[in-house]
């Protein structure tokens, strides 16, 4: 993480250990930098308005910035707009992370249109700090689970999932999420066109029957391990999950951070180990 | 789309044409379904406030509504809930769509802690049904793009797009968004963790310079294409979108109502059009 002011880029080396049937490997890694990003609306007067906190790779946020003001349908062309451009007050954690867009006294732009409301546990208005504190509070101690991960076990894990996922086969459209058991055993299988509602399906059938915390589980998902995903299996009280696709750099720091096993590219006969090798059978 | 009430399924039949190097083939193919899902928290005195609104794929919407409660910090364990269930009184375009989470007296529930907001444009409350509003208010007319796409010059595009995706070969985690000329070159290419912040990074360029709308571009996504990023396309009124994935339903809903043409599974030779095929040159 590079959350001082430093120049960003959109990725980032990491070390990590690739487990391949002959044995771990350690290796240096390249992945994409996820950092979040809020919007603010400034009036002429001043008054700001926050009006989004995406997870995002740094670079262009001021297009991203300015493209998210006219697909949202919030500025209809660039003269509304005065200036566009990096919050100069933001330090720390927030420094980098926020985008003013200044528009003009005539701008179509109607506070009480925020109406729809996204429910949040922190004033910092920075979505991946406050998520890391939200964890915090909720799970001030290491997930429990002690159980080693083999390769062997690993590789079971995903022919299983992979075979289960029938649905995706037939369109190529759908996320999967799924719950391995210490035995290997697949408890059950969840898809979604959008992979956190996969993970939320899972996690949501686990409090429905009072399951929670999950100590002694392994997640698995179709994709890519993005930050958010972490921070739902953090809470939940996973203690190791793991993704066909590339993690993000926030997603690592906060498996480190919070002793979670990160695994990412498990697919063809191998794996990589971001966060938490100690479970890992070597 | 199944907007009254009928059962639904996580996939559902379509109309296409697969373009392959020796002409057109009509087929049908299978696609997931994209549809918008609220979430509500009602209070033991009745009150409700909507606290979400996700696109998913139907199916297992309690579990998903209660995962979302858990994971986003609102409840902490089954006892705080008395109930989640789909709402009987949502009607025609909601019907389905909305599931209440019935939360007991003494549950951490604070509404002042929504402090975070998204901008809305409709009271309708039905993300997907919103946005459809606000193409229609946007871009009452269909895109005005009438150039025509052949097999080759796709084919050339896909392999552009795909060489001038550096990045992405050296983390495999980020999503990519291209825009092209007419005459099939490529103007620029933007990447990210997010997808959608890839299309508002190219569509916030073209907005910063007052190039929109875009009606003589073609713009390529290296994922699935989604009702969200169909509903950025079509605001810029570009005509033609081209993905290397899998389209949803909704995505394909809302390119054959507002006149664009939507291509899946450019790759490998071959691509399908699912929307618009009068811009294909046969």
């Amino acid at each position: 993480m590079t959350f001082a002011g430093e120049p960003r880029g959109s990725e980032q080396q990491v070390s990590m250990i690739t487990m391949e049937e002959d044995g771990p490997h350690p290796r240096r890694d390249r992945v994409v930098v996820e950092e979040p990003l809020e919007i603010r609306v400034v009036l002429p007067d001043e008054t700001r308005h926050s009006i989004s906190v995406t997870m995002r790779t740094p670079g262009q946020d001021e297009e991203l910035a300015a493209g998210f003001m006219f697909t949202e349908g919030i500025l209809k062309d660039r003269a509304s707009m005065s200036a566009v451009e990096h919050c100069p007050n933001a330090l720390g954690a927030a420094a980098g992370n926020v985008v003013n867009v200044r528009i003009i006294t005539d701008a179509a732009f109607d506070p009480k249109r925020f109406t729809r409301n996204v429910y949040t546990t922190s004033s910092c208005g920075i979505c991946g700090r406050a998520s890391l504190d939200l964890i915090r509070q909720s799970c001030p101690k290491k997930p429990e689970g002690s159980f080693e991960l083999s390769y062997d076990w690993m590789m079971g894990l995903s022919s299983q999932a992979r075979d289960t996922q029938a649905v995706f086969e037939g369109t190529g459209g759908l996320h999967a999420a799924a719950l391995f058991e210490p035995n290997g055993e697949l408890l059950f299988l969840r898809e979604d066109v959008g992979r956190h509602n996969a993970v939320d399906k899972i996690l949501g059938t686990l409090f429905l029957d009072n399951r929670l915390p999950a100590s002694d589980r392994v997640l698995w998902v179709s994709g890519r391990a993005s930050f958010e995903l972490v921070q739902k299996a953090v809470l939940a009280g996973i203690p190791a999950m793991a993704a066909v696709g590339a993690p993000s750099s926030l997603a690592i720091e906060a498996a480190r951070e919070f002793g979670m096993t990160l695994i990412g590219f498990l697919r063809d006969g191998r794996f990589n180990v971001y966060a938490g090798a100690d479970r890992i059978a070597t």
